[in-house]
């Protein structure tokens, strides 16, 4: 079994490191601008590292959510390439909006188009599954035949 | 190995689409009523429909872990089925907190009435799973017998 | 395949539970101290229970994740255990913020040293089985030999 998940584990793990990074600049952040828990407001500049977190942590489980599904049902190797493109976009979107405000957008952009793909991926992948499974059309022997 | 879990897949996959749809309503928002991030502080129609974008990426980490479980440990289809109760919910909680805060009170009941029913579902197959893996005690066998 | 995973998934159904728990106290605290949603600011200790449970929420996708991984990939055993841990110094947490701000601070450490542990065991595990499958090389089988 693990066979088929050791690339989606390895970014799964990635993921979380970028994750804790983004929480340690935040608590940094806290610490240089003086803003101590449970207040979360301040200058823009900590609020722009604030948000960056909080919006990274919301898109988190649905970005493991697809790279799982995109991973088991349609290709392991390009989910976990799809993964590598997402963390890289959110690192962009981080360092972006800590800048400025209008520096988030082209990453932000970048990584919801990868989001897009691989939901794409993983509703094909569970299609083909579902067709092949229920009706016993298998769409990629139709096409290579 | 995904005959297992084609169902608890596809119904994940429109979870992350019904939160996509919630973060789109919020960008159009964000636009509509001029609150450029990082703010998320505006007139009360937008601050509903933000906190109910927040509130609904909160409960859906525990939402996935839930389906998952239950799929996995008591029956895939009853809890596909369950999801799709959930992810109806949600949308009824979204479309009420928007329209005004009393009528998102309603859908999150019944909401939280469905993960807890998956709670139960989950705890009870998991308890079969240790009871006949660990005490050889095959509940449901007892029951038919 | 349950026979590798009915650890983990008991660890993340109480992590469920503990979830649900915090968001209960919300809802209370909201009543106690009379803020509406969308409203979320109020008196601090309002803020700090309000806070408490946003913050065990970011982390819960992380902590959810890793056990995972871990458990997959090192030691399903040792993974729930340390889940265990970690559920408890959230519960620590949780309870230490509600009191004072500063009381928050001793048991996120502790979470935070778990969490690591957690990483650390993940990707130890998964660089076995990278190793062990792509270059032929059983770092264990060696040690042990
Ligand atoms: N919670 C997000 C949901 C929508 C979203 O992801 N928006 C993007 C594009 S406007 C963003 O960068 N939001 C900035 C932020 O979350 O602080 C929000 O408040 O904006
Ligand atoms: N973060 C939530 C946790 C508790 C919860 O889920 N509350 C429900 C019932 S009061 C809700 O609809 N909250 C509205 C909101 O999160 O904006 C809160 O602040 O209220
Ligand atoms: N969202 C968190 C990210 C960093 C974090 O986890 N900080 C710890 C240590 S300063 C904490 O207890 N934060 C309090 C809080 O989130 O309210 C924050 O705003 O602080």
């Amino acid at each position: 079994m693990l066979d088929q998940i050791h690339w989606l584990a390895a970014v799964t793990v990635l993921g979380v490191l970028e994750q804790a990074y983004f929480l340690l600049q935040v608590i940094y952040a806290r610490r240089l601008f003086g803003i101590s828990p449970p207040k979360t407001s301040g200058p823009p500049e900590f609020e722009r590292i604030f948000r960056a977190q909080v919006n990274s942590s919301e898109y988190f489980p649905i970005f493991l959510a697809l790279l799982w599904q995109a991973g088991l049902f349609f290709h392991q190797g390009l989910a976990a390439a799809l993964g590598l493109l997402y963390l890289y976009a959110r690192y962009c979107y981080f360092m972006g909006y800590k800048a400025s405000s209008s520096q988030r957008l082209a990453p932000i952009y970048f990584s919801a188009g990868v989001l897009w793909i691989l939901i794409a991926v993983s509703a094909l992948g569970i299609l083909h599954y579902f067709l092949s499974h229920y009706v016993g059309l298998n769409v990629l022997q139709l096409l290579t035949a």
